[in-house]
């Protein structure tokens, strides 16, 4: 398979962790954004959405998908161990919950694409960007503490006592949330998760400062 | 069932639409955003997310699923008639990626709670504020006309010719859309499939002018 990536990208962070937890290996092809490569036409024939990440599949023609989460979702149907959701209904339903609060109130706010508009078009500086980052980091963060002081078990994965979906979206999230200089004590609860996760080497593996277009 | 709702949430929308292709009768819970309900402690103690909608079950112990695209995942996988994805992998992973150019990539962005950081922090007027608004719709419909476009077969469903979650996320889009005055000129074909849906009763009977708390 091949990897459309950037190396600072949350959304490809998280699929490195989900290709490395299933122990599939990939041909990285980074996209650099400062050179708007992702909004290339060669691109965008692949993945008309021009978001980063996308895979190729080997089967399927060569099929690229793309959305972090349903290439994750895709993933953990064709190779379900290790199973990236609870076999209960009722679980999968919370762990997509505290997914779908990174995954779509969290992140996008947060995307390069989205800091350029603000710089750009409302003449935000440095400290008007850090601001609105910070922001919404915690705004998000809020909930899933509640969420996640719930449902984690002994306080190394965000449901239950094994791994999902939501603790793969945690630690690119945590990743960005202290390059942003975010005040993290008020979430104890994910940062001792997020800490014992990032000690996997599945997780190591996938940080942004060690892939191969790392700058 | 109780469905935390707000009769212009577009997040509402999608689940009352849901709900109606399920055949599912439910008890609306009017939450007034310009009041803060959404805030309050009481809807916290359910939802520690804050956001609308959040759907209380009638079994487990009445749980309260929060994030709408989890709540239809949850929906689907408990009532499969009519199904919302399709039978293959391949299938879903592309319904889901269109799915989450909706739920992840364009509404966050264009949410309340947003509008109002754009105004109060940045000092934007009605202007500025629309002119972002109509920034990522049009954003995220180009991707996704391009998906739709490969992957509709009559032009009246996102996806072959069945319903599934990218349709039942698309009107609710596409109505917000048509609200903020949004040149829909280059989305012939996500156009012609929200015509054909919003022609269904059950997302005719979704539509936020006709729920009880419109005002």
């Amino acid at each position: 398979m091949k990897l459309y990536t950037f190396f600072r990208s949350s959304a490809a962070f998280r699929v490195r962790i989900a290709l490395n937890l299933k122990g599939l290996t990939y041909e990285p092809i980074p996209k650099v954004f400062a050179n708007n490569e992702h909004r290339a036409a060669d691109y965008l024939a692949l993945n008309p959405q021009g978001l980063i990440p996308a895979l190729a599949l080997d089967s399927d023609d060569g099929e690229v998908l793309s959305q972090s989460l349903a290439i994750m979702e895709y993933l953990d149907e064709k190779h379900p161990t290790p199973p990236f959701l609870p076999a209960d209904a009722l679980g999968r339903a919370r762990v997509r919950s505290m997914t779908l609060a990174i995954v779509a109130d969290l992140h996008p706010l947060n995307n390069l694409r989205v800091l350029n508009y603000l710089r750009r078009e409302f003449k935000q500086d440095d400290q008007g960007v850090a601001d609105w980052y910070r922001h919404w980091v915690t705004a998000g963060f809020q909930g899933l503490e509640q969420q996640a002081r719930r449902h984690s078990k002994a306080g190394r994965h965000c449901y239950g006592d094994a791994l999902s979906l939501v603790d793969i979206c945690l630690v690119p999230q945590m990743y960005n949330a202290r390059r942003f200089e975010t005040d993290l004590s008020p979430f104890p609860t994910l940062v001792a998760i997020s800490t014992h996760l990032e000690s996997l080497p599945q997780f190591a593996a996938a940080r942004p400062e060690v892939q191969p277009d790392a700058v």
